[in-house]
């Protein structure tokens, strides 16, 4: 906790990563996590122990284009030395984007207003080296319509229950949520599912894409998958759609950090 | 050159690869190169020590969607058992996406009309994680209009010997080339530059980029690029763009292969 007490500068990093190669977002002990990597990078630059906030809590495997950090530090140094000095310690598959000052404590976790994730789907026969890694390939025609269909049900405040996996985890949370946008789109072969919400429930992306591909698939009715929220029961939805095709794009805040970006 | 002596099957495959561990597409000794794991699972799948033909030669580094290649084999196969097979012996940076039969002999290389080759600019301060290996990143404004403009002049045919490395290289062959597309387009901090041609000269998709950059950079101006193309000197484009951001699109042909798509 030292880099929350400290009296010094308060900065804010935009951070990308391929989550591949890392047990999510958060710290563990005896595993490689961004926030682990992240804190060592601090420590050799700065030359003290700090502890980094997270804004959006991504699972093991998953990527961010931009996930935000936030820390207290005593080191006088100007926001470019934190992105260039960062970037030169942090391992190639994690890095520093942009730097931000705040003169006043800034919570990234409570004063984000919402988090845009994408959700990569291949629909391809045949595995894609140049994609690999960055999307879950499925086969088989995708009803695009009925899932844009069914999209339009997750919009709105909704008790998202039936898409935790757990009774255990909609004992713990409160799983209403808002959700402000909801679409699919088609680029080629890659089709992408875009979600922007207040915040995500563990697992909530990934088990909406698992429902989603099932009404691509008819397997299910865009009125079923309304049905589905609904119900408001843990482990309804799903299959849990893999982590590699899943990204972290922004953290979206009511107005600019009260500092100059780099 | 077992492969072409055979009097079964002639059949044509759409390769994609991701480049970055091979020494280029061209079979070399002691070198991991495309043709040489191809072959590798061809014998792995048929028996046969076969020889493939490659339409349109990528040096070391270099990525492709649709690479196309050809072989004969006595084995007797489905289609699709070429795909599947091949796949499963193939190491995860090699894929087979289709595979064709052809009942007369098909020259891959010179029935082919043209190539398309994109080469991706990442143009942002800092590196990328998720797009790495497969773009040059170029820092700095790049002026997108003044290389487009400097694009047109690659349109038609033209002498490109200002666009080989070496005078060696000019000697050795002809360096007139149709040019029928050259553009860049963006998509946000990507820029995409799309050129198609007959065919191509050694280095000469990435030496073009080299001089685009230099135009986007106001280093050149679109008309010096013109005189650059007048010029006719070897070594006078450049500098070459590094490997990693270029990428074979796909290889066309005047009608489908006379075969069944699979």
């Amino acid at each position: 906790m030292v880099g929350n007490q400290v009296n010094g500068a308060r900065i804010i990093l935009v951070i990308e990563y391929d989550g591949t190669n890392y047990h999510g977002s958060q710290l563990q002990n005896n595993a490689r996590t961004v926030q682990g990597e992240i804190e060592k990078a601090l420590k050799m630059l700065t030359g003290e122990t700090i502890r980094i906030k997270t804004a959006s809590r991504t699972d093991s495997g998953v990527h961010a284009r931009g996930q935000v950090v936030s820390f207290g530090t005593n080191a006088v140094l100007p926001l470019k030395s934190f992105i260039d000095g960062l970037n030169h310690y942090l391992p190639h598959d994690v890095a520093v984007k942009e730097a931000f000052e705040t003169p006043e404590p800034f919570d990234v976790i409570r004063r984000a207003v919402s988090r845009e994730y994408r959700y990569y789907i291949l629909n391809d026969r045949t595995r894609s080296p140049i994609r690999q890694g960055f999307a879950w390939r499925v086969t088989g025609n995708l009803d695009i319509e009925a899932m844009n269909q069914a999209c339009r049900a997750l919009i709105g405040r909704h008790d998202f229950a039936s898409f935790v996996s757990s009774a255990e985890t909609a004992r713990r949370k409160r799983t209403v949520r808002d959700v402000f946008e909801a679409e699919i789109t088609q680029d080629g072969d890659m089709i992408i599912f875009r979600m922007v919400a207040n915040a995500f429930l563990p697992h909530q992306v990934r088990n909406t894409v698992g429902s989603l591909v099932k009404v691509g698939q008819g397997k299910m009715t865009a009125d079923e998958f309304r049905n589905m929220i609904d119900a408001r029961t843990p482990g309804l939805a799903g299959p849990t759609a893999p982590a590699e095709g899943l990204c972290l794009i922004r953290v979206n805040y009511p107005g600019p950090f009260e500092g100059d970006a780099q």
